[in-house]
Order: structure tokens, then sequence, then C-alpha cells
């Protein structure tokens, strides 16, 4: 969910040697080429292609990444999966594939995301709450349920980012 | 979702003078005086009743149980909260409403769930995936995802009923 802190967890994987894949990097880049507001582009994007297609371009990235012998690390982060079929297909495609879900409570994202800058994230209250509508619409919630690992994110960023490494370092 | 952990939390809620409310007792009821499977009672409860039956019920139990004058706590815990739904009439009716979802990958919950001998428990794996879609089919992952305390159960009891007991102590 958004604020919750995906992002430190793509900081701590890169300094694992992992390859950090933006699924909202394939959204940012069409959102730039269309010039239109993310969180709309991330649902016609949808409309257009299907369900699919942030996940298929993902996936392709990672088997081209895969193939290159200049690149040497097979370990990847995919930040900001959505929906359970995106889920599936990552699951098809890689057979080692876990979910880690980030969590912290609607009240800590909402402090967080009005303390942020970045463009796409909301401001007021009825922005934050049709942003997260927006997610939970994709199934969102349905991946949190079943993740395979779940790590709150509410006090200390350090105690947080221990656990992350410690997951990630289990997986490596 | 099933085999979590909610059971302990009703557990230290208790000690600590909490009364415990029981969203499965509806069903469970129910489910006796139909002689029929607690999943399906579940299902055909709402379909007949509405969304809001099991809701309804436990909301008007608790508004009876704070008028009787020889019940001397005003703390509850219901346990077993599904969807969205109930999540907001709870709110509506009870201002200090705050939701606690307590999460364990789904590895961890079938292998605690085939350690069970509850009758409503499912046993094999294809048994434990219909029980958690139409746990998900009730929105549960959206009442996870924005859950007011998230607190994972994966290692030791100890640790959990520690958390636990803070957040509770916390809300008292």
């Amino acid at each position: 969910m958004p604020g919750s802190g995906k992002g430190i967890v793509a900081g701590v994987a890169k300094s694992l040697g992992f390859q950090i894949i933006r699924m909202g990097d394939v959204i940012r880049d069409e959102a730039k080429k269309r010039n239109a507001k993310i969180g709309e582009t991330a649902v016609q994007l949808r409309e257009e292609h299907g369900e699919f297609v942030v996940a298929e371009r993902c996936i392709q990235k990672i088997k081209d990444l895969s193939k290159d012998s200049s690149n040497h690390s097979d370990l990847f982060i995919i930040e900001g999966i959505r929906s359970p079929f995106e889920v599936e297909m990552f699951r098809e495609n890689f057979p080692d594939f876990k979910v880690l879900s980030v969590n912290s409570s609607p009240e800590t994202r909402f402090k967080r995301l009005q303390n942020r800058k970045r463009a796409d994230d909301s401001i007021d209250k009825s922005e934050f709450e049709n942003r997260d509508k927006r997610e939970l619409k994709f199934g969102i919630g349905e991946v949190i349920a079943t993740a395979d690992y779940m790590v709150p994110n509410e006090g200390s960023i350090k105690r947080f980012k221990n656990i992350i490494r410690s997951i990630l370092t289990n997986e490596m």
C-alpha cells in the first residue's frame, strides 16, 4: 500500500546485490510518454493491454537481464506487485518466486505521504483514500493476505531494515 | 486468514479483561441448528440475510452486554472480522474501534491447520486453498491491507503474545 515503505526494501536488496525491477517504472515511463497522471495511466494501461501488461513487461526485462552475460547477478526484486494475477504470472515464470509484503497502518502511511514530495503521492485525506481504493481494486489485499513474508513497518527503521536483510539473505 | 493465530489474540485479550465476541459463534450456532457445514453456513447466512448479518448480531450483543449492569468490562475484542463492510459497521457503531490483523504465511498456516483437529479446519492442500479463497471472497484481503495494527505470527509464541499484550494495553 502507498507509503508502507517498499522503497526501503529495494534499497536493502540493492545493497545485497539484488537487481531492482520496478513495476512502477513501466507505468512511469508510459505516463511520461502520454503526458498523463501516473494513477490514471496505471488504470488505462491495464484497460488497453489487459490485466497483465505490466507484469509481462517486467518478466521480459528479467529474462533479458538473465541472458545478458555482462550481468553478474541473478537475484531480482520486483517492486510494486499489486494483483494476484501478477503473482501467478511471476510464480509460473520463476519457480523460486516469493512474495514479501511490507505493511504499515493507514495512519502511519498517511503521515508519511504528507511529508513526501513525489508527484504521484497524495496530499489530502480524500486523495489518500482514493489512492488506497485504487490499489485495493487491483486486488492488492489478496496479495498481502497470502504473502510469503509480511513485515510491519511502524517503528524503528533500523530494526525494519535488519528484518528485511535477514529475509533476503535467507533467500539468496 | 485461517491458521494465522487469532485465537491466541483472544486468549491474551481475555487475560487483560476484554470480553471476546466471536463472529464465528454466530455462524457456529447457526450451523448446529441447520446441521450444515460451517463454511457453507457462513456463505448461506450472508446470502439469506445480507452481507451484514453476522456483524449486526455481534453489534447487538455488544450493546446488550454494555447495558448489563452486572457486567464490569467495557473492553471488547471482536474475533473473526472478514469483510470491509463489517469494518465500516463496527466503526460507525463504536468510535474507538480499531482493526488488529494477525498474519502468517500460507506455508505456516497450512502446517498449523494440518496439526489441528477442529471440524471446520482444513486437512489437505486443495481444501486449504479453497478455504483461503472463500475467506478472500468476503474481502478479508482489504481488511488486512488497511488494518490499524498488523502483527506477524511466524516465530516465537511468547514474543507474539508480548506484542499483542502491548497493543491491547495501549488501547485500554
